[in-house]
């Protein structure tokens, strides 16, 4: 009987979920929203619908697990989220553990970037490597690192936090309490906030920022280069530390690449002895937001490989 | 019959070299000078002559191999030396299977500061985790990583660049190319250097700071606590990349301890949501300038132990 897995990704505003092949083909895909105004036993109770319909329709394939991406920092040995701006009544709750009594399936939680990085690792943009840097440029900046195959957590769970790395000492402010983080420099969000400081429009989107420079706005233009040039400090240090050979970009922000990636390349190129004399490569991922997809799904997949090996 | 290994501590001036139990014993040191004036042929020759040497002299043990900590970047599959300022003239040059090859012994090259973040792992302050970094703070700043126990080598092998971090984005020149590098920032060098802007003295040293400080100098004690700052900006990048639950340091600049650790502290504190709110662990190294020994003999054993396994 084949295997399959589900991956969820759970956001402040969506939910998804998808069976995806012991092989990485996607089976099925569905998507619902998420309600968070009625407290964590509810989105608890969504995810088990997504994930039993998922199940009941495969029943010729035998489930390993269900994998659950989700923004915040993860407590993995809890198996619960903290620090979530985007999900607060899930804060300290018991998810993982619920979902699991709830379905009887072994259930794995992670951080969506986290789980992002490792669907580009096992069939996308990095599956000839084994160790890689993945940077998901949104409105705010996700990070996962896939050291040996698999993701890095650190002792908590906590680690890939690269969106908070300090590319200005004393920058824009953060909610994470620290001032000049990556994500205040470089998401969709910053972008918008760069526009309104160089007072290029009214309530600008990041998109409406790079039309401007399609359409030749020297300022604009400016902005992506700054955009560039944060990245840029960030993935020096990512290469100066861990001298892996690959390093990924996804979300929203890629549509500006042209307009931002000269810089980032230029200042990686400066900061960076190692990027300058080894093949280091940085680039686009591959699966676009169905990457924490296929990476959730991986989760159980790898788990049960890791048990059997 | 019980094992040992050789560790090697190769620097610019001095070359060091102990005899190691399996079990983490010192059983001998011995130490000579490092000639770079004939050629790279005539370090090798020093080097396989301190060896042969503790190997004669305990010919009761079995020797598991000899390992050598190297000033600069390592490339590990090519056993080279490249980028180091303080070897120049064994960049490049196949020192690693010249010295196997004449003593007949398996031989690892390491970085220096590897292989002193492995010793402090082996048998030093970070003898009870897996996972640590290690920064050596002396007239440069290395960097060392260990993950599940073992240095993380990248894929090269030039990884834990710590002292290249950018921790003032457009700050003090680095030989590496880049501005800003933790190590302008925060080494000896640069404490002597912040106080030549300072006017502090005549060529000053390090030390003359740390005693002007601990004299009660307001100047010298506001330069260690920019000292503080510039470590703590990278640590607490460190600990929002790898959420790892030990970073140490090591080297002359530790003396002035006590003048700098608050500022970089606080620095962490602000800056790293997984410190403030986890059980990470910033502390002293415990093995002096042994530690790059013990770890460089640890590395032959390691190597067998996973062969083994």
């Amino acid at each position: 009987m084949d295997q399959f897995a589900i991956g969820v990704d759970l956001g402040g505003t969506n939910l998804r979920a998808a069976a995806v092949s012991a092989s990485g083909q996607m089976i099925e895909k569905i998507a619902a929203g998420t309600d968070l105004t009625q407290g964590p036993e509810r989105v608890v109770s969504d995810i088990c619908a997504c994930i039993e319909s998922l199940r009941d329709r495969h029943k010729n394939l035998r489930l390993a697990g269900a994998g659950i991406g989700v923004p915040g920092f993860i407590r993995m040995a809890e198996g619960f989220i903290v620090g979530s701006h985007n999900l607060p009544p899930l804060n300290n709750y018991p998810i993982r553990d619920a979902i699991e009594h709830r379905l009887g399936t072994p259930v794995v939680l992670e951080n969506d970037a986290n789980a992002a990085a490792l669907g580009e690792k096992w069939i996308g943009a990095g599956r000839d490597v084994d160790d890689l840097v993945l940077l998901t440029l949104g409105t705010g900046i996700g990070g996962g690192i896939i050291s040996h195959g698999r993701v890095l957590h650190g002792f908590v769970g906590m680690a890939g936090e690269l969106g908070h790395l300090t590319v200005v000492p004393n920058g824009n402010p953060c909610g994470c309490g620290n001032a000049g983080c990556l994500e205040k420099h470089a998401s969709a969000t910053a972008i918008e906030s760069m526009a309104n400081l160089l007072a290029l429009g009214e309530h600008l989107s990041a998109k409406d920022v790079y039309d401007l420079a399609l359409q030749g706005d020297e300022r604009a233009i400016r902005l992506f280069e700054s955009v560039g040039q944060a990245l840029g400090i960030a993935i020096a240090m990512l290469v100066n530390i861990f001298n892996y050979p690959l390093y990924l970009m996804s979300g929203g922000v890629l549509a500006a690449w042209d307009f931002f990636y000269p810089a980032l390349e230029k200042e990686v190129r400066w900061r960076s002895f190692s990027y300058r004399n080894t093949d280091t490569r940085i680039g686009k991922a591959a699966l676009g937001n169905e990457a924490g997809l296929y990476g959730a799904a991986y989760l159980p997949l790898q788990a049960q490989k890791a048990q059997t090996a």
